[in-house]
């Protein structure tokens, strides 16, 4: 291809000119201070800056995800990488490639069956029970897993709670939410057997409700995870010897006592 | 190695049990709705839960490196793996190993330096500017650049002087703003030409006024710059056609025109 | 998890004890100098070892994919990835992760398409042609593309004909290469235009008469690029001003002229 | 930058034009089946082609470090990674960001240490056993390991015998060899203790009298080791259930049981 090509190509997200670089629009000096990294990494995505009610509901979602100790695949794959000697970036690279189809998922999996529900009740409200059994009788057909209800270790998240009380407090509950529980519902009336809705699959109905698409669902997975990633590569550097033998399950908590906030 | 060896080991930061995960102690769900993700994100890191003043600074320093547009190595590195089909999480692992010495080190170098100025004063503020001279000197007589001053286009980095002002507001600002305004002063005084503070060595100077380490100073730039990543990743997804060649430099801005916050 | 917990697992490739490391049965040291690295990677990878005769179409297949200029993109992540200053490795797991559906993933597609093709012939050579023709015109139906047919640059591929003539040499040529030729003629017969075999048409036919896997397909594309990709990312590091803009079209050639083996 | 910036850059190694492709000047039609993989590596690192002399010491140097059976991180990083679903690609990475300082990086160190034997000797064979003292006192009095000697489970590496044998047969063995030799003469003299020259120093040795540069001499190890690394991948995804605890030392070998070429 020759230097006379063109290649010009467009970007709508950030503008940089001397001096001045801006977000979606907005001078990224005057957001700061003025918003939360929350509603910025919103506004990143999508080109809306949300409330700061939203923005709250944001971070939760984000802190419910941060970590979830050393066990998972992404953790143990992170400090693996650390323990040979890798500089930081390398790690967390190591740990983000550990999230897929089984770990770190359940988020765009979850979201992409409650917009199976809500498409199939075309907008009303009255059609949620029926089409839940619809999709989960299919499923259950095809035996395959519901995302975002039951857990493996929590029979009823905390987070799950916590997540749909912010949601209803800060006014963004909507179909999303109404579609995970006609879900929860209708599997149970299948089954006789009451699964709990995850951490996983009240997210993606947040996610619904706050107008994002499903292909970015596992983003937030990811975003939030990051600094846990972080934290346990620190420890790993900072507390570890080199290339020890990492036991993925035989390993205790001797961080902080039980504590509650302020 | 047989079965019966003992590979038992402890971590710090996070502890999972039926139906309660904590973190650094806290319930993850008390935290939710009540800190912002920067204050979790401190947490997570360092132990100690912030204040929401702290917690403020914390979200106006990520937000201040979440995206530069897509000239910078990472945004493209992110973007040619997202051309081939890249899962998000592969896309993003591509960007952050484009997150090196030339590209997002800047913090950690110059938290360095700032450390180096602060050891030699021995706490004795009143040698500041001697201790910054020396430093100086030093990196002249090597031939080396001094990070965390000057920048290739920001001749006045709005973000800095934004960082400044919320330090100040927010009474974070110490010894390491102190030594980086020392280090700039020095440079001119021995050079007679001022190169302005940039992004990097505020958020260093703020690092060490938070009691960070530098070992994770550039962790904060991985984590701010995650959400521009999938941002760009995100569009590139949507917008281009795959396998497109992808000009470094010729691209323009067609986003949302200049607007300000409310 | 307790300690006690039985989380033994078995190896079928390597065995390690002190002075003696076996890959599958044979060790090491006696492989050494007596089968090549390409015997030895089909060894570790199916099991078996190859005949030398094998070994020479092997050694064919991994030559033929070793490089193919600074364009691809995988080429190029790795090269931005070193232009900011990452180890080898980081620049290398860059380029790696550029290899998906769009660029690398033709392999395994055509030996899919192959295999589905040999599927309906059930073993009957003579079902050959009605086979290729079902399969393409259920593609054509569905306006999808035959991976192995066609290629941007090359008319007729010389690779593709030197792999031919080194799998009816060395033996190997079977029902794999019958099926390729019977799609590439079955396209003609539909559409009244010959689009060539190309080269990752022609390894998935040999790696069909290899007796390989097609979740594996990928990995020889993978394992011939590897060294590619360091020679690109040496000639970064060694030949290029770090942080350059890295246009992906217009560079030259200015390698050794052409010459020929003697 | 404007569109009429020019960057316009050259390459030294691959030229690729409708219907032909050329490494280093040969057409790569013509290197296939006449020379091997190992050779054609060779060349495309250092735009020189070997003699399949020294192709069969290349591909001795490849077979050696091909696979060390599961305990390695590289490997329980990559099988870790592909238990959570991670693709190939994904997966290859993720085992490569584990080579790092401890692990894999022995040939590079160990290769510096010899380049500065050689240097302290001035190209005087005669010089050779002082100036292995000098750096070995140096590393002694600096408590530093001598990367190349010693091995954690070997204590008499076959591979590195077998690379000597080689090495003599093929006329390739010269001044590297002669420096590991006199390296562990030196240790043995200052310790009275022999460590026994490992694999990764008879590499080193070998890399050096192949004129290749230190900066890529880890490019060697993970040349070698991505197919064991695929063979790993390869087996957890066939052979073990997603997402299980990977213990990282408490596995057996269940494969061929030993036999010996015939």
């Amino acid at each position: 291809m020759s230097e006379h090509d063109d290649l010009h190509w467009n970007s709508a997200i950030t503008q940089v000119q001397p001096n001045e670089v801006r977000l979606r629009g907005y001078r990224i000096d005057e957001l700061m201070g003025r918003v939360t990294f929350a509603q910025a990494i919103y506004l990143a995505l999508t080109g809306t800056l949300p409330t700061p009610e939203t923005g709250r509901l944001l971070d939760a979602i984000l802190v419910a995800s941060i970590d979830h100790g050393a066990t998972p695949p992404s953790a143990l794959a992170a400090r693996t990488s650390a323990s040979t000697g890798a500089p930081l970036n390398a790690a967390i690279a190591a740990g983000i490639l550990s999230i897929n189809q089984y770990h770190g998922a359940a988020i765009e999996n979850s979201m992409r069956t409650l917009l199976q529900v809500l498409h199939i009740t075309a907008g009303d409200a009255d059609r949620l029970a029926s089409a839940a059994d619809e999709v989960v009788a299919n499923r259950r057909a095809a035996r395959e897993r519901i995302a975002g209800l039951g857990h493996r270790i929590h029979t009823a998240d905390p987070r799950t709670a916590r997540l749909f009380a912010l949601a209803a407090e800060t006014g963004v509950a909507g179909q999303g939410v109404a579609a995970v529980r006609a879900l929860a519902a209708a599997l149970e009336r299948q089954t006789g057997r009451a699964l709990p809705i995850n951490v996983d699959g009240a997210i993606a109905a947040l996610l619904i409700d706050l107008d994002l698409p499903p292909e970015i669902a596992n983003a937030f997975f990811i975003m939030a995870r990051v600094p846990g990633l972080i934290a346990q590569i620190h420890e790993e550097q900072t507390r570890e010897r080199p290339m020890r033998a990492i036991h993925p399950t035989d390993h205790g908590y001797d961080g902080p006592p039980p504590r509650a906030l302020e």
